[in-house]
């Protein structure tokens, strides 16, 4: 199988880099054009960019000459890495022009005919992308978007929970500094203190959520009828987003079906023979002081949500708290698995992976 | 006014360590004697202190002798810094021999008869001073305590939302990590870290909250009958506890009113004139992204509960964050406020203070 | 006494705002004008500065409105917190002016005529002042800088062992984040690492040090005849630069010589008696683990040197520690003394301040 | 070929974990027997320890129950991560008792007859066994040491530096905390912090890499006759110990002949062929700012020393920067490459792996 050749926007940023890491050594997608602003276009990767993640740059990129922003590409599939202001209007642009587009930014990412896509949750919202064709008179353009990184790990631990009848969601975060980009926090903000205010951030958390639990019902999203308040605080972390919840269920289960619910949530298939899938979307700690940011992180390479401490709340009914990597699951390896899945189901035009096995046989007994 | 004799137990420790250096210039008391383990006594408290706060150990304290935890002492006045397994049997012990015990441990914090003392929150409970020594029989001693470090700035910025009728109360903490005191956390365990869980501390929240709350009802402290769910967190922060709250009142009163409220808190006289008693025991800070634990523990020389970002919370009305210096208005410091009270209120035999002026003209305009 | 009044140039930024809070209650003078960039300019303090230290902005301040760089000054005395190209070329223009200008910024720190003032180590060198007037055309405009914050420790601790020969000086520091200002290192590159790299600063360090220590023959500084060599690692601490140095001194002190050098270091009257000036420049820690930078950077309130650990080096014979608050004695405290020296030796224009007394009756016996 | 069984003495700690974790899934070894302290002994090793590392104990060993120190012990092969004071008299013991005992503690390791052996420096010391096994009259046991974590980086980087005539090495470090076990050191004392002073640590860096820089003459290792400074630090760093290096060197080579000597280094086959063999034993980065502890103690998957900023030092000659990841390359990792060393030279009775092919054709061109 030739591999799909796939362009980065944004590629000098901090989450662009990630892209390029989890990108490496991957099965089906090859990275061969970078774009990025105007101050490093025409410059090699290695001349432009600022490698903050561990090592150096990888050796497939090192080499490729950046384009700006307003390039044509050749790329089927591209992948935005674009803070919300530079998105504008090229994300768009490159959907209309035939690309696939699976963006990070939060630009149009509440637009009705662009699904939030997280596959184990909400695979279903996938059909959005014939809407969006039909409608804005696109054959082989998509456009795809992934969550603010805050509420991926309370969609993925709250998604099991459906079945018992979700009504009120309360959310107390502590999110990692990589969260704001790179330079992003000055380390005389965070280094032995909390912020406790994020701009913008408790609106998104309040609104994505819903909309990602929510079904397809015709050619929209029904968000799910739950009330969310959410309360956002940096924290020096490097990466890691962990979530204090509380929650109210109608059903009122017990909580060993909570844990059940977790143990036994995969996704349907193909999502779990993806190649960036994790075996467990969602992993329970038995110990009382686990997950914990930098230890549990990168659990299912920075894929799975880990979760912890399930008990009764006095006021909501149950509590828990919950962990995804916000680079990797919360960003780039989320659009990762987005693209494996329209490729999985045909949407990538000319590109028909074989998706070979189902990681089923990885799971513990 | 000769100054009233002070004993510390458990000096050597980080509270202990925090008494001597609140005390080093105190206009009442003065350290005459320290005790701490049987592996310190018999040393003097140069030889014997790992000093772990700024500088060096004050020079009034550097050549006491230190005593074992058993001993007999003629300080009037003592304040414990033990850790809660070594307070038994010591502090009733003390109280009985007619010492005024002003505790910062968790282990008679409960008893019925013990005030669980925040002079601007509930100043009355002082009563159960008398109560205790007509029940047990002391003439001069008592044992008054202090709460939790954590439920601190909970109860200083509710306490004055009492009179909008308080129904529910969410609390998240970010706890800093002298609250466990020296050696306490490890650093493997918390740098570029949080952990979700500190034993025991979740429960003291729900209950020291409202019976500090309570008002006093003859010889017993009837609780608020408001329920509370609390959850802990550690982060990589020196000092300075921050709470994340959600609460429901039942007048449903607009901001403004608990603005109003809290910037007209202070405490019933002579607690505003006491020497340890801040100008503004809240204090509201306007920028979205303040208090920080960093940059506002010390505030009021971290006797001043710092609040933030009052807002509506979808769920149980109202929300905001909350500050206080855990070692300071969270322990050392609110037990020598209790002791300054109690010697103002006439309850430390012999020693009678002037309470010299109101720090009112202090106050902004 | 009529306070002097005082402007602050570059007043938004991180030592722009450390000289506000150092000069709130200062007995001499009083600030009247903040300068700043155009994006500030016309706005109040409160309104255009992010205040980054603890607290609030002091209140003298809050209302006073920014001026644009260019302007022209009614303070007799400015004080330049301004990075180095915004310092070009207003600093000269106001000395030009007339105006005393003590400033922070490295750009015209080496000019043969700028006196590189350290008051206890080099007080003579203010006698550049009068070769600047000379050869400037001056009469009461003066160009005083202080030097680069990490050689201020070096500097500091081996200012009183030139009476030995110094002849090597090896240096590694390990920096605090805030000698970077504001915003100034990202948090992604400084939590839980080591920057083994500081742009530009070895070069200040291997010769402002040696200008430093040298001497006034006739219109110009000799530089200490000594070899440098400086290593500059960025670490994870808000305050206080550490350094480690190694030193070779010509006539082979006992290390009792040396540590009773540092006890009994001072500087010349008026030195000790002004406001600024700490009780002890230098001072040594018994307790093998200290000076650490959190714990020991505020010691004199952060003008103190604190030094430790002198040992024989197998190498250059003698090595220890040393540690200095970078942002107080490091830059906006030291440029303070520096103008008090001013006053205090007549060369601010109708400002004579009476230095009542010595603080020599503070010394340890 | 079936794998070699391998037990572990003080698999609860912190170096103990990293045994377990980096044997995981080992070609040649598999961990079967367990030692710990008498409070963990009898207790599955799920139950007994607290694992610090990243997620959960690997599945091969939760289940192995843990044996007290003085056990008899079945396995060939003994890792020993003992603390000092524990090692002895086991370390002795069990070698005397026929096993290989590969150790990290410091207890043994400067005996005249036990190889501090690091392959690619010194294999040549593995012949020290043959002395020791005649000396004392084993014949399969044998023990064999690996150094202090902090001077390893300084070893790895000076040994290709040997044709050059070292002479005086100037060392200062910056210490991770994992260096300090577990607990180690407390969050108090290092977060916005460094504490200028490890106890022993720097009479060990003084010694330990002379001898291991040094070459075996008959049955004695012949010290590298250089002078060497060293001081440590401790700074909050979670993994990874970083040296800024001062050295002079005899023949003075050009800076590019020390780059060549860095990038040319391998070791004697057959340890570039060992499984626990880096590709490059050396790295260096171009980038003035790197090697940094957090972004590249895992280069070479924690097996490869990095350097960076070569220049000349106006002192010493020559100075630069290098960093080892202090408990893979410095600990637990140098270990099983030594063990992997005894192995393939047929040290182990009744153990012959088989060597299957050079790592050389990884090497970049």
């Amino acid at each position: 199988m030739e591999k799909l050749h796939v362009a980065i926007l944004g590629a000098t940023g901090a989450v662009g880099q990630r892209f390029i890491q989890l990108l490496e050594n991957h099965p089906w997608f090859e990275v061969t054009e970078l774009v990025a602003s105007d101050r490093s276009a025409g410059r090699t990767y290695a001349e432009a960019a600022r490698w903050v993640l561990d090592g150096e740059p990888p050796a497939n990129v090192r080499d490729i000459r950046i384009k700006p922003l307003d390039s044509d590409l050749e790329a089927p599939l591209v992948f935005s890495a674009l803070p919300k202001e530079a998105a504008d209007p090229h994300e768009i642009r490159l959907a209309n022009a035939g690309h696939i587009v699976c963006t990070n930014a939060s630009l149009n990412r509440m637009l009705e005919d662009v699904p939030l896509l997280l596959p184990e949750v909400n695979a279903e919202h996938i059909a959005l992308v014939d809407v969006q064709r039909a409608r804005r008179g696109w054959t082989t353009g998509a456009l795809v978007a992934n969550s603010n990184c805050t509420i991926m790990p309370v969609v993925m631990s709250l998604a099991p929970l459906r079945q018992f009848g979700i009504e009120k969601i309360l959310i107390v975060s502590s999110q990692a500094i990589s969260g704001a980009g790179y330079p992003g926090v000055s380390a005389l903000d965070i280094l032995d203190n909390i912020i406790p205010y994020i701009g913008g951030e408790e609106d998104k958390m309040e609104t994505e959520s819903l909309r990602m639990l929510g079904s397809l019902e015709g050619d929209l999203v029904e968000w799910l009828p739950a009330v969310v308040s959410a309360t956002s605080n940096r924290a020096p972390v490097i990466d890691g987003h962990l979530v204090n919840i509380s929650v109210s269920l109608k059903s009122q289960p017990h909580l060993d079906n909570i844990l059940e619910a977790w143990a036994k949530y995969r996704g349907i298939e193909p999502i779990p023979s993806l190649p960036s899938a994790p075996v467990e979307p969602v992993h329970y700690f038995e110990q009382p002081d686990r997950p914990q940011p930098r230890r549990d992180r990168n659990y299912g390479k920075g894929m799975t949500t880990t979760v912890g401490r399930l008990r009764s709340c006095p006021l909501l009914g149950y509590k828990f708290v919950a962990l995804s990597h916000n680079t990797i699951r919360g960003a780039a390896g989320c659009s990762i698995l987005n693209a494996e899945l329209l490729a999985a189901k045909g949407y990538i035009s000319g590109f028909q992976p074989v998706v070979t096995a189902t990681k089923a046989d990885l799971l513990p007994a």
